[in-house]
């Protein structure tokens, strides 16, 4: 029996991971793939607070990581399948286990969302859906899209500009949604072409990508474009993951809680971009997660 | 004009600053003494997600500011003396000179307390409130006393234990009033005794420290004990600046805000230790200035 169960590992989880073991919690930390989330993926983490020099986002996940294990918490690799939120005792069911334990904070965050176009699947880690921190090299001197607008989009793209011969950013609405930070660094950048308006609607290839379609989404025209083991690298958005949350309330699928980042059940808090919030950054990720460690320490 | 001032470099200073420069805003930041505020001052930075090993509040602060200045924050050391923050014009006054900012950003924190006891003033700096970063070296198999009994207390006691001959903890109530791993830690410590039921009720010396009364708060009964060279290091809580802002409604001196971090008055915000909250860490006051300066920027 766990006194706190925390789902996730990313920022908000190892950060009450670190808080809960402070507070001499008996803590398990169970996370489906690798420890930082999303972040944990970027090629650069930028804003967060006395970051290091050139922080990206694997060293970045590698201190959250050790200090976690420094703290003393349990770390597991299972990915969860179900919970019992409700009652004294919680429930988590993994592919490996069955856990219990008498709070629960539930910072898993959210899931890149897919494209869901032809050729998608088949081109996979062929390249199509490229990450650019891991693949980002071996395509130095080539030609890759970005497909996105928004922040998390354009700091790839403006990384992939020190790397690739060309970068085109293919986003659909009429402007990019990104501060002006990265739109002067956009503007700066020799190599980035920005396609506003446009959806990237269909990959080609066998062994690579051969050639791509791309929607005018203001008379819906297709071009296509041959370009012949090109990089494309999706940063479309996420999805949170709570479809097994089914005892809570959810609005437009994110987790609501109150300041102490409680949800609606006693003893289950929520933390990080998971739940509603209005900022989603790794800085109010970490503080989700020590207000709800502490909270879920003291009650 | 600015497009935001912040007041204070502590960790939400810094963080709104960072913020407020990615979104493009001309900014400054005041600060009155040195960019980390009170946790720039600590022996050992904890919890924080992401710090590096052996982090200390004076490496933690010098990335703090590098990352400021990095971002393209002007940085300014003066202490600001008077604030306007009613009207579309905010203005602020320092000892050397007049700024004015569409927005405005508190972030000046606490000021630690004083004990107010005789020779406290006399004997500052000559062994009566030392800072265990500063001057734990100087005091190397000797005698030190620490006030206080929360986690910034308990802390440096834990600290100084490593260096001093014997640490003191001198707290009035009942238990220490920190986190459990803390209290393990002082309990493993051969060298800390604690002092319960206890305050410091004077200090007595010419060039050092000589005698200390302590009273105990059971029967008021004083003892005085002669530890000549000893050290006193006081961490007694702290409270908020805002003596300036007298324009704001405050609750025990705290600012209130909504989760924007909005104060009651149109453009100014707060963020940080200076404001009404549950949760006091740097991991919250990262966040509170990373909400205040996004919302700023967008207003």
């Amino acid at each position: 029996m766990y006194d706190i169960i925390i789902v996730g590992a990313g920022p908000a989880g190892i950060s009450a991971a670190v808080y809960a073991m402070s507070r001499g919690k008996k803590t398990l930390l169970l996370e489906r793939q690798a420890v930082g989330g999303i972040i944990g993926k970027v090629s650069t983490v930028t804003h967060y607070p006395a970051i290091v020099e050139n922080e990206t986002g694997a060293t970045f996940a590698a201190r959250l990581k050790a200090q976690a294990l420094a703290a003393g918490a349990e770390l597991v690799y299972e990915n969860v399948q179900s919970v019992k939120l409700s009652g004294d005792v919680k429930q988590v069911v993994t592919d490996k286990g069955i856990y219990e334990g008498k709070k629960l904070i539930l910072a898993n965050g959210t899931t890149p969302r897919k494209l869901g176009i032809p050729g998608e699947k088949e081109l996979a880690g062929k390249g199509m859906d490229m990450n650019a921190a891991a693949h980002g090299e071996q395509y130095r001197g080539r030609s890759v899209y970005v497909v996105g607008g928004a922040d998390g989009a354009v700091k790839e793209a403006i990384y992939l500009s020190k790397l690739a011969a060309k970068v085109t950013i293919i986003h659909f609405e009429e402007k990019l949604g990104t501060i002006p930070e990265f739109r002067r660094k956009v503007e700066a950048a020799p190599n980035i072409e920005v396609l506003l308006n446009a959806r990237l609607a269909a990959v080609y290839g066998e062994e690579q990508v051969e050639k791509l379609d791309i929607r005018d989404e203001r008379d819906g025209s297709i071009r296509t474009v041959e370009d012949s083991g090109c990089g494309i690298f999706v940063y479309a958005g996420a999805t949170p993951n709570t479809e097994m949350y089914t005892e809570l309330e959810l609005e437009d699928g994110y987790i609501p809680v109150n300041e102490k980042m409680e949800t609606g059940l006693p003893g289950v808090y929520a933390a990080g971009d998971i739940r509603v919030k209005q900022v989603r950054q790794v800085a109010t990720a970490v503080a989700d997660g020590a207000v709800a460690a502490i909270n879920a320490a003291m009650g």
